[in-house]
């Protein structure tokens, strides 16, 4: 059992840049953060892209479709920003059968002390390893089922259609 | 659906003391833990005892048992110290049946920057909503079934027997 | 001997806003560095603005010079963004005497885990208390005299004029 | 100008084994602390001792004592555990005379993210740059001359004796 993790940018990836004062991607920490949680699964990471969630387009999300398609792993984790997951999400349902990917992402970048991003990193792991095929959103401690997940965006959490 | 969090101390919840210099239990972190994580899984937290796992007897682990019978949640993570965290997982799985129970717990205390705890809280919680009924232990990343799992004292890291 | 310590903005006290992804200012963190660094200077902290310092002006500037007055306090740090600190020093050092006047900030917010903020604090609290009266910058460790100081916009860091 | 830090353990310095559980010392941070307060201020950093300063003699002292008088610098700092500082600084008051030395310490190991050591590492470095010939502890944000200090171990806070 091989998990693949698809890096494709959201707040989790971003650093302050203390010459501009401005946030910006360098590059992925999900190694960094495999490291500290001591993970001993069996993993691969890859950046696919480093994109604002807002910015993501839907030839963008064709890309890490194809992506998905393309390779061996059939358990994928891929982090994205928050704003956007559930267009990728769905997206992705309509587009892939056969394999578990688990969307996650985090609210506060990694790289403040204060991140959200370790605590999902785990619990994706997590469900990766135990939710049958489908496509899903693992946020707030919780997965959600591509097609019956929103993000509130007036308190910044993750909820159910119905 | 209800998760249980029981707190029985372990290194996930040493604190320092900066007058004497050495390492101590005061209050658990889990709550604080949770909301780092936004988590919105409803839990109840409590904590049954404080001690480092080497000094765990079988009379506490009966009193964890029977704690673990006597609750009406049927998901139950328990926080434990990592040295005998598998004995306990052992003694819980002779002793409880139909319910789900995920025993974690950290190698470096969650008040330091660089704990790997957050990491596994994240996954005990996504573990216990996903994993049918019986005993395990989740670190590193993985899970593992109670009486197929032991702690690497050489490099401090779960592995399975065989 | 107490210290007034000004705070007016700068990368010191963004925070991060997880629902917009930008910084923006809250609150002082002053009172908080303080506690961490278990400070026993008597201080008093007032927020007399909070700009970033490429928007400051000089009727900023008279607001600033006109507090600095006006205390009864001989000893001040101001806290300021690093980019216009220099101009804020020049500005300070034609209308104040007889008073000592330290100003200090940060490359990198303090409520990012790794700021640069905690030290220069300690530092500015320290150069406060030695040095004779005057405006200085304190950052990177040093003290600079208002008027022999720049900042080095390629690398962060200030420098002497000659 | 050129500063001398002269490590000699202390809490400062600590590091937590999570194998078996314990604080212990590994190497010193003050690289790594100076990099995070982009010190520019030029130091030598020389680990003389790993001590806790509870274990510290007066034969360690004589060590430090001799290294203070054999080298060239003029500003040392000395990084110490906070137990003894005041005995140490004693020490080196009765024996050094016209160069200006600073003890310095933590009630926190730097590895923790909560430290004091940052700010006190900024202040020691400050006030080695600015106060005259002699021999002083810096903690609490403040200095304190050799022989009119003493740790309060109630409220592991640093007074003057009168």
């Amino acid at each position: 059992m091989e998990i693949l993790i698809l890096v494709t940018g959201g707040t989790f990836a971003k650093e302050y840049n203390e010459l501009t004062g401005e946030l910006f991607f360098k590059d992925t920490h999900v190694g960094e953060m495999l490291n500290l949680g001591r993970s001993l699964v069996t993993t691969t990471t890859l950046t696919l892209m480093m994109k604002d969630s807002l910015h993501m387009t839907d030839e963008d999300r064709s890309v890490i479709a194809g992506k998905c398609k393309a390779v061996k792993q059939d358990l994928i984790i891929i982090t994205h920003g928050t704003d956007t997951m559930v267009e990728t999400a769905d997206f992705l349902a309509k587009e892939i059968k056969g394999k578990t990917i688990v969307l996650t992402g985090a609210m506060i970048p990694y790289k403040f002390g204060s991140s959200d991003g370790l605590f999902n990193l785990g619990s994706a792991l997590a469900f990766v390893q135990t939710l049958d095929k489908g496509v899903y959103v693992a946020m707030n401690g919780r997965y959600f089922h591509a097609g019956n997940v929103r993000k509130n965006k007036k308190n910044g959490v993750f909820e159910e259609l119905k």
